[in-house]
């Protein structure tokens, strides 16, 4: 029974310990490299309103040509298991050291920082596991210059960005005519939009939750809860700080950010304000749901015991008036001794008695209404 | 039983997750239709001191000729069931793709966006559904501009501007002498004021729950108690946006807002933080509530404890007397071997010891109050 | 039993579905009398440093010749029972619309705002009801000018202006020499100092609750804790936004306030705040007392639980040794049934040995504390 | 049981009651005398770098010639039981009436005003009662002005001023190099640093507590965490205030306090904060251990309910086996009445049976973790 | 029992106690040597680009040499334990009497404070103890100046600016080129990061809590959960007020901080912000363990009285139908008494009429479920 359990924590010690962990005593600008960390591979792809490249390169090197250019670069690194490559990329893009630490050492808290010609913005992408568990959590890096974006994603295998590299390849929407803040706008739209299917799994899971806790707590039960309200404080701990990076990106935003851009951000804000607002109310629904597996079960065990004492209260008084005609006082000795048991009539009033105790008992349980079956639930 | 509880989350699960939901990775200003939502229709009045038109129209290009003109337009769209309507009414109206996409892709967060000429307010309405069940939401937007107002309702069937347009048809008040930002402010202030009556159910609706909780907690109370406190924390997050957007309305408020308009809007915003104030208490009342309850069961549970140790500890003992004398010693191998049994006030006093027993276990339960009933509670 | 209780909740009803109501749709400045409330009766004081008027008027017009004179005219206004009155009341002081609103459809949430050259200051006096039942609340309006100050009062019964009055009367203090602004705040001053006394019947309760909780804890506690929480949560609505009010008076009031009554007004936000203190620290104590109840609940059943544990776990094994020699196994068929009962011994060694179990029991019990009572409590 | 704990209330009595009482209508600056106040005693000090004068004086009126003179003089005036001797003080002082109501109507909430040339801070000073039991509260009023420092006692017996006095005497450190407001800041000072060996006793309680709470938790336990809880919302409300009214001394102080004197009040702002974070770090543990109590009597329920478990549910059965087979269904009217009594091994078998249950229920309850104690705790 | 535990507060003694003590009514500036507390060693690293001197010293006064020069000087004092030294450096760096008293008379609040040409910093470093029990605190204190950073170390035995000790002595990164602010920052962020092992320990201790709780929570269990708890708190207290003071230290620093060394501090103030929040994340998960104790607890007791309930309400009545039959009836007196006795199938029937009700109880609990047992947990 235990072994297994043993399992769970397995999951969710990832989640804890790595959040936010920085090594004591380093030189500032050292970065790590995760061992299970896969090599990066880099995407370019590079268009204005009339032309498109969209390549995979091998070396940071290969990108520097585009970067100056007029056209709009968007250099996507996905992985983060190469200290060379890394540190070459930070100097073709002349990254400040501390960029560069920010951008490997994950997890790094969401924020907004700005460098001279550079913004950085890091994000929290979320993506939705399956049915039954959680959430996919990875942190995505913005580099945002004039002529180029550069995004450094922790892994290769979940992305979001799938829908804005269609949008550029087919023309759609006003993408290939704005520049590089609108791309960082579109990516940064779609991690926020990405919230909402994890959140409408965990709308459904404390539907689940609700239903089980009011028609059959379990065990089982109280572990999922807890596991939601955990799950759920992560969620928040990756959009809060998100919610602010894109506020200040708004009102003191450098001069990278258009005001055009600006109104789409604050569309932006505006979801992650809803994702907030959506995450704050499931922890205070299932924070609820705690209270209300106690008083469930505190109510089983009212019924439980009302059966154990209608049971006893009815047939203990009944055994001991059995009891006494069990006695072997010898009736021959003296007229005193159990006259009862050579009475005529000695059995059948000896009943009557004991269906008499039992029909009072009875009554007094039923005026208490512990007869009843309280623990049926009506239909709304 | 579990079978017939699986109803009720449907009911619920609406409220949930439309609430605040965005297709992650699509092109801002896309907007979705809801395949049951019901097709617009289109109602134009307009007016000016003298004058009163009000008629339906068939389609969005029908109101252009209004718009420019002096008098007061207000199109009033109900129903969010056709695309194309609604993007011929955004060509119409010369809407920003972000506004119409607020507008339509229902439900968004209340708030208020300043768009050069016009002004966007998303505001919430709340209408009583019946005396047992909660409340109808559904989101209302405004776009308010110098000579129209647009006014987008998610469904046609509740509405609560009916008393507005007999104040405009019959000239009743302020309101023919005013421009469109009085029209925007009663508007509002009838979405505001119909929070007044969904309280009032749950008003009453916690005093039941009260007098459930003391006097016979169920499960059913529990879950009723968990239902409301679920349907407030959903007011309030409908409420409180509103709130803010009324007060930078009056404060960073543009030009559209009149000076005089802003006084009406100040008893507006007075009446909204009259309703967050009512919400807030009724949901510490309700949390209270759950604290009563577990308390009240706990309470309950010691009651039937009480008549369980009674009974069993007055007729345990007395059993295991009855049981001694009925055993089987022979009496005649020894004279030590129950001579009880031959005595001749033998049985008497046996009885008599018993009653003894009893006496003295009652009076032991007396002095520590269990045999009085401490659950009835005196009239206050 | 529940028929007694179903009085209570009417008590608290009034508290509930009036406080902060709004008729929605309705023509902004509309009134609504109630049709229990008392007919309006006028009071009229007029005085200056040598002079002093004292009268009871028929109609609001009769006010008019004071209101421009240079004395000080305190019109106080008792009961919305009469629409009439009350409109031509609101043509005399020449109130905004809204104005009227406000003063009229109680119960509306303290407030100060300003009209040009009147302010508009809504309170919300109450008066201690009697030793055991809560406290009459009732809103107070006033509208300052520079020459009048108009007080409306919602009922004509409590009050607690009284001793202002006699300070005008005899002459006593300063209050003959100020304007009309020093007379607000000497009512404002009553209104808030007369939230003391009911705080001091709330100390007294909450002590009554500690001591009980402690004690005896019932259900009828337990609706008494709830009750206070309630009628707290009722104060804490009326006091907070009253301080937030009398603040901005000091803080942006409009020059109808005078720098030296400023001053009079700090101390009269100091006792509100204190009020604030004294609620909140009420609040808290109460909400302690809920949890102290639970654990008292529980400590309660342990109680219980020990001495049905102590006497059912001696007893009922020595039922069983009981048991065992009242079975009727035939001894003549065979020297291994039941020899014992046919010792010499036989009844005495198995007295013995049930004597042992009962004292080795009762060693097991006395080691793990479960003999001393427990609950007692030392005097402090 | 009930009579002891009645006198236990009157401690606390006087914490709430007389906490911030205003009498609501009378003239602001009317001024209260506690019958039960003792007479003030007053004790002037002054003193500059080379002269020292130390004595009680009998009136008011003594001070004055003081007053004016270049020396620092500090007037210390202990207990508030003679209205006569306050005005006067107040005359001599020139104290504006709402001073003299604030110093004399104790208590008071700590706060700073300024009143042209005089500063007035209401302090409230904490003296540790004894191991067990509290501690003593007073207001102390500072009025502070150029030459002068007046101070306030609200009774004779405690003070923490001993040290202070003992510098100025023995010319220790650099008070008598200093004016008024350095003055001022070491009384302040030693009011502040007072709150530690408070804070320092409550430390202990609370980890008596713990101990108590986790070994052998009894109704006085939970009776102490109440009043711990209590009395430490009782500090809280004495040093919130004063942290805050030493904050607004630093920061808008008026030109009464020097500028080197700001430093030194900085730290004594420090110390406030430190004695906040303590008392809010204590009330957190308080909190935390009611909790712990409701736990750990669950705790201790569930040890009992198992003993009683283990015991019924072994013997019940086991008694029911015997209840078979001393039944009297005759042996001689049909071969298949109770056949058992009459064979040879019937009673070794009988036994046998009974034995074998027993272990089976035994292995079972093993099984389950039920027979070991749970309830023991190893030292970490 | 209650023995062993009692050496468990006295690990915790010391954080309580000494945390934030103050002696009062004694002179500012005035130093306590606690009489445990270790003698100071100092050690002196002066270093500039090219030169590095790194030297154990004698007395405070072998500094002052160095302290002139354009080298930066690095004097770290280990230990609190001579008064006399401690006063001598003071005098060597010419500290303000309240800045010793502060670097001295540990501990103190986390703070900076701005003296001229000094900068104060008050600092706490934490060193994870060992596994399994909590961490080791002290406070740094920093004298930052224009040529020379002295630290001032509680105790000389941890320590976590070894690495930065090594990156002077070895050059690595820029430390040798900056100036004392980077220094300062250097060790501050050693401070900062020191927190994140500490952090990991609770992860770590939180996951067995967790699956303690679900699986088999004990006493312990809640002892466990309870020290998290308040070691959490301590951390809390700790972290927080760093992380204000680092935050000013960026903001409102003096000119003694480079514009270089505000971006490093920035990204210090980052992974302060970060432990804050994990901090605050475990105690919410600590917190919410609390609550999953007590479900658990309870749930264990409704398996428990489940067990008894089932036994119970199966034997009781088994046993009352035993008892009937050996009721002693004289079945020769009267043809009612007792004829079942004499039936040919009376025993028989009498077995066949106990497995009825023996099934029929058993179909009843089979049919509420409480014959499985619902206490396993699946592994996710």
């Amino acid at each position: 029974m235990a072994r297994k359990i043993r399992h769970i924590p397995k999951v969710v010690t990832k989640l804890y310990r790595k959040d936010f962990y920085h090594q004591p005593g380093t030189l500032p600008g050292t970065i790590f490299i995760d061992e299970n960390a896969e090599p990066p591979t880099i995407f370019l792809i590079d268009y204005n309103q009339t032309n498109f490249i969209r390549k995979q390169i091998a070396t940071p090197e290969e990108c520097a040509p585009y970067l100056d250019t007029e056209s709009v670069s968007w250099v996507d690194v996905q992985g983060l298991g190469n200290q060379d490559i890394l540190q070459r990329l930070g100097r073709v893009f002349d990254l400040h050291p501390l960029v560069l630490e920010d951008v490997v050492n994950v997890p790094e808290r969401p924020k907004i920082e700005d460098y001279e010609d550079q913004l950085l913005f890091i994000a929290r992408m979320v993506v939705p596991k399956d049915k039954t568990c959680g959430f996919y959590s990875e942190q995505v890096s913005f580099i945002l210059s004039k002529n180029y974006l550069l995004t450094v994603q922790e892994e290769p295998e979940h992305d979001c960005f799938e829908g804005v590299r269609v949008r550029i390849d087919r023309n759609k929407g006003i993408i290939r005519k704005q520049r590089t803040d609108y791309l960082a706008y579109a990516l940064l739209d779609a991690i926020i939009d990405g919230f909402f299917p994890v959140l409408e799994l965990y709308g459904e899971r404390i539907e689940e939750l609700e239903e089980e806790v009011m028609v059959n707590p379990t065990r089982q039960t109280l572990q999922n809860i807890y596991q939601v309200r955990r799950e759920l404080l992560q969620l928040r701990r990756a959009i809060w700080p998100q919610r602010d990076a894109i506020n200040s990106l708004i009102r003191d935003g450098s001069e990278l950010i258009g005001e055009e851009v600006r109104i789409y951000l604050r569309d932006c804000y505006d979801h992650a304000v809803q994702v907030m607002d959506m995450v704050e109310t499931y922890r205070e629904l299932a924070s609820g749901l705690m209270d209300v597996y106690l008083s469930s079960v505190s109510n089983k065990m009212n019924e439980i015991m009302k059966v154990l004492t209608v049971v006893s209260s009815i047939f203990i008084p009944l055994t001991f008036v059995a009891g006494i005609y069990g006695m072997n006082f010898n009736t021959e000795k003296s007229p005193y001794n159990m006259p009862e048991l050579n009475w005529y009539w000695g059995y059948p009033i000896c009943l009557a008695i004991m269906a008499a105790i039992a029909f009072a008992l009875l009554f007094f349980f039923w005026q208490r209404g512990w007869l009843k079956n309280s623990s049926t639930i009506k239909p709304d």
